[in-house]
């Protein structure tokens, strides 16, 4: 979209501002949840297919989510209605059922489409998707990217791709040991004689710990220990053990294995503890591709440390897609309930109450929900594009290549921007499933409205691959450090390019002539990138009059983390706004309109919860943030119009959904009684029956004392 | 405390921050977890039994509680070791054993003490407290409420308060009905003739929904409905009903029930739906103290309908009471960790890893949740003596009184205030689980580690007695009142006293000389009144605006919710900013200046989150808000000093934390590792077996397709 399209776009959107109705329409007559869902439909100004179709990615990839929607809504195996009632061991028991189905794909399909199969499974069942995730991302993968190409063919040979004759997990995180890679405990001690290393769990603290797929599951593992050769530590390497028999699935000597038990969520996978005694393996087991040890007990080191980061960052990346497909999930069951659910009246004159969306409280709470859920989705698809891009240049680009070390820029970049974008996004995502679960009221507590167990299931991201703290700060770190090759004349790339002009931005106010000048996505990217500009060079001069008074860097890192903090956290909301932005501009034209209003509403809303920043660094004045606080109402209206269709462009289907209250047809109430009644039969005999009765009718004559006679004793 | 001793603390804690040691100290030996933990408690300059005895309210209710925790946690019937494995039909029978050990004190210990005791089950085990306060506190609370004495004679004579012949539920919402008590659908109709109520549920969505002990449990139940005599409504009222046989515990005629089902959290209580169809019941059932129903069909309405108000502040203010316990609990498991966790080391001296609550940025992700902790616990303590004072004024003076209208004032401030305290209460308790959980790491994924759970079965308070929004709201509508009143010359009673300064304070800057003067109760305070003030005048004016446009009163609230909402967030910041102050200056003199830091953290962390409406209305400068910033760090670093003794004076068992990443000694991974294998045996056979081993020995030409065989076809 051109600036002037986008403007007179704008100007539309304030037109129709002006004319949006009040929130308490007047009803004549009572309307069905049914009927009260098919109004909302008809108020749709765009094409819903077509915004399918780009949120998709085109049509064809529509038709194939929609395929992969049907095939499972079909397969017992993948039967989701009684899943808020299943024990533990029958969640795992499912877990292994579905992973019997889906194996068949792996080598069938292509990855791109296999991702896609994937991508709609991770949002029925999680749990499944982590298990399956285990052996295809983390084991698989840390072959293909550990492993020399021998090695890895030795392993495919002996199943690991087709998943026959083996089943990996991946041992990293210790019991007493997580973030901190460096500092793992478990050892691999080369013993030259035999030509096999030892792996060996020295203390308690060293015990392997949240081993996804240990506790039963897998046969085979990829160990994180401390390579030892010849009295010397090389740091932590990586090495395949087998932890159990294929045939009897007894545990291997030396290996002991125990169940992580009870989580929050995910169940599906069994996570467990594992402790190694000497176990012994071929020396050929160490995985070899970058660090090399020789039967003669040579070690070589590899050159370029950072090609290793790939792997870091494609976790990161799915994390931030995964965080945008649960929003959207989330919001579609808080949305749809709003619009048949009704509370209240304003008006006195009308025969029914009224819908909760019809209140600006509630607009206030979801619509805001809604933009997010749509700028993460589309910084999802832009971040991936980013992601696939570098990793294209890293294998086109040898290490002597002149434009090696631009292509080394990137990798930094998109190596912070997505630990930063990981931590942002799981947090955003998190309190949105909560705040949409609240706005069920009550109904939100029960398991079957689905959003309980979608808060305990998505809750592990905000800790996975990296506590969300420690990566927000890693973003930080990046950027008090481009701050200062800035101030020293470097240019920076891309995603923190607006650090290039730091002078201009510092001091820069915004120069409107009238507040609905705001109204415009270059001001609210110029905001945005005002206010980085200043938090990220408060970090930086913290951090030198930290390093002024003589502290060593790391320490003076540390002492200006909660600036990092603050400055990663104020990128992070302008990078996904302008990701946002990016994606209106690219939209095909019929969609530009609606997707401005809902581009503009989270540019608003975000700078109104900061508005601290905002004033702090007069970009706006006390006025204008008034008038971004009223404008947030306005767009929450105006979003409003439209947000069942906007909710439909998803097209998630009723069993995706998996809760009554997110219904497509609006039907709520006689779905959520129809699935309680399924799952809790009337009449059923329950097993404490007996401890009730003997309460209604116990003798309380036994509370009594002995009545002292004073008779006896005369 | 008087002003000039609360300045003197001020400026030792000056001193005090200016030498407080670097984040990194250096370690010349490895500490155990017990060492780690053991050092900590070194560092307390304060008496922490002391600060116990002051918190609990005197040294004789620290014994009671002291009592009460022996007690539990020799109790078999209250074992808590296995509860993150039980599934619902277990806990369920575990509550009703409970209820049997419990029941016995109901009637033996006075209220005050037996309050005491059931708080302390509250923090162990929420879903009894759960089921029991169904019984006492509702059931048994509308018949003391709304009965009349000599239907409560009769209720109390069939068992109601010893709990024998009768356990209780109670049916106010519906599947379509929440919050609108008055929108209810279910109809009592007087039937003259035989002198009798039907009870009925007209509609699916009119079904009673979420009864607590109505699925299994309950035998007789208060049930809301519409009061319907000689065709005409006369709104909703409450009627007893039986649900079951006492002996049989058969379901009555036309009493139709069934199991809610799985929840979120709190599943040892037995929520259920009823159905009414034509039940039939003795007029003398409904509840008659205010609205009464002749034997000849009249009605007779109540003269004062504000005095039931004090059933609902109750609730409230056991759950403000409630959010400072289960914050303390939240606590104290994510501060003991953080004291003896390890992670990474800023100095390359150290010979271990440095303390996680050494690093800056976990300072500032926990102590201000503590000081947090103290504040709501204050809150609690203060607003619980405000409502008792209240009622007794109530009980003592007559409707004809001339001290009648201040004493309603006093009602209608303190009916709106619990409810805005209520929601700000339970809302920052329900994230400080969640961030507590989050900085255990990994580990706050495990059940076993107790903040999942404690975020689950807390989660419900968000929506109990009231949506938190809904209540915020109802809180803004006061204040805007409130406002209005002002401007007309009438004086506001204490909670809202700030607004009888509005002149004063609307244009009021911070008037300090020096940034160091911030550092004050006095001036804190000042701030907060600024603010409130502020943004009750734009919410008022708002409103104001809105009835000029023409809308009604409703519709004008609604059309500035926005507005209300964020009146009543901030005016609760102040207020309970104010609460912590009033028991810091009425602490012993020993405990004074430790108690001074947290409640200077808890004030300046509150601005700091909130600092777009400090510089919108220009109480501080931008960079007096900077100097809040760098203070909230200070605060952080100087609290953390003291911080175990701070939650070692909670006095919490190791039984009631459940926890054992939260144990008094500090051993929490021998602990965690005993929990995790006591509850999940190693060499137990696993259901799932037979399907891994047939999925790493399938034939794999079964997915081959049969060759096409051309020679066949020639």
């Amino acid at each position: 979209m051109t600036k002037s399209a986008a403007t007179q776009h704008m100007s539309q959107i304030q037109s129709h501002l002006q004319v949006a109705p009040c929130a308490a329409q007047e009803e004549s007559r009572i309307k069905t949840p049914i009927e009260s869902m098919a109004e909302e439909r008809e108020k749709a100004t765009f094409n819903v297919r077509e915004l399918t179709y780009y949120l998709d990615g085109g049509e064809k990839f529509t038709k194939v989510r929609e395929k992969f929607m049907m095939e499972l809504e079909r397969d017992p195996t993948f039967r989701m209605y009684d899943m808020y009632d299943v024990t533990k061991d029958q969640i795992r028991e499912r877990t292994m059922e579905k992973f019997r189905t889906i194996v068949h794909y792996v080598s069938a399909e292509p990855v791109p489409i296999f991702t896609l199969r994937m991508q709609t499974i991770s949002l029925i069942d999680p749990g499944f998707w982590t298990r399956f995730g285990v052996h295809y991302g983390l084991f698989f993968g840390a072959l293909r990217g550990s492993a020399t190409s021998a090695q890895f063919s030795h392993w495919v040979s002996k199943g690991a791709l087709a998943l026959n004759g083996m089943v990996g997990c991946f041992a990293m995180t210790e019991l007493g040991h997580g973030s901190n890679v460096a500092g793992l405990e478990t050892t691999a001690t080369f013993d030259e004689t035999s030509d096999q290393f030892i792996i060996h769990t020295p203390t308690i603290t060293a015990t392997k710990w949240w081993i996804g797929g240990a506790a039963h599951t897998a046969t085979h593992c990829v160990v994180f220990a401390q390579l030892i050769v010849r009295g010397k530590r090389y740091g932590t390497k990586s090495f395949v053990v087998q932890l159990r028999d294929t045939h009897t699935y007894g545990l291997m000597p030396g290996v002991n294995i125990g169940d992580i038990g009870k989580k929050m969520g995910r169940d599906g996978i069994d996570n467990g503890w594992i402790q190694f005694t000497n176990v012994r393996i071929p020396r050929t087991n160490m995985l070899m591709k970058h660090t090399k040890v020789s039967r003669a007990g040579e070690v070589k080191e590899p050159p370029m440390a950072q090609l290793t980061y790939g792997a870091l960052i494609q976790g990161r990346v799915a994390m931030v897609v995964d965080s945008g497909n649960i929003a959207k999930k989330a919001i579609t069951i808080a949305g749809r309930y709003a619009a048949v659910r009704r509370q209240f009246t304003s008006n006195p004159h009308d025969v029914q109450e009224t819908k909760l969306i019809d209140y600006a409280i509630h607009q206030y709470r979801l619509m805001p929900l809604l933009a997010q859920a749509y700028a993460f989705h589309f910084t999802g698809v832009e971040t991936n594009k980013l992601y696939e891009d570098l990793m294209d240049q890293l294998e086109s680009t040898q290490p002597d290549d002149p434009t090696m070390n631009q292509v080394l820029d990137t990798l930094k970049e998109t190596h912070a921007t997505s630990a930063g974008l990981k931590a942002f996004c799981t947090w955003g995502t998190l309190n949105a499933i909560e705040a949409c679960r609240q706005s069920l009221g009550g109904h939100g507590y029960s398991a079957y409205t689905g959003l309980a167990t979608t808060y305990n299931d998505f809750a592990v991201h905000c800790t996975w691959e990296g506590d969300n703290t420690i990566l927000t700060l890693q973003l930080g770190r990046y950027l008090v450090n481009c701050y200062r090759e800035v101030i020293t004349g470097k240019t920076q790339p891309d995603g923190v390019s607006y650090l290039n002009h730091l002078d201009t931005l510092l001091n820069q106010g915004c120069a409107v002539k009238t507040n609905e000048e705001i109204l415009d996505f270059d001001i609210i990217q110029q905001a945005w990138g005002v206010v980085s500009a200043n938090v990220v060079k408060k970090a930086g001069e913290d951090f030198d009059a930290c390093l002024k008074q003589g502290l060593s860097p790391e320490a003076a890192y540390e002492e200006c983390s909660q600036a990092r903090l603050a400055a990663a956290k104020i990128h992070s909301f302008g990078y996904v706004f302008r990701r946002f932005t990016q994606a209106v501009r690219n939209a095909p034209e019929g969609l530009r309109p609606i997707l401005t209003k809902v581009c503009l509403l989270y540019g608003l809303y975000s700078i109104e919860q900061n508005a601290g920043f905002f004033l702090q660094y007069r970009y706006f004045t006390p006025s204008q943030m008034d008038y971004v606080r009223a404008q947030v109402n306005a767009f929450c209206r105006a979003v409003r119009q439209e947000y069942i269709p906007l909710i439909d462009a998803f097209n998630y289907s009723d069993y995706m959904i998996n809760s009554p209250l997110g219904v497509y047809d609006g039907n709520v109430y006689e779905k959520y009684f129809d699935q309680v009644k399924r799952q809790n039969p009337v009449g059923q005999p329950h097993p404490y029956l007996p401890l009730i009765q003997s309460l209604l009718r116990r003798d309380i004559e036994d509370d009594e004392p002995l009545e002292d006679d004073d008779d006896d004793d005369e």
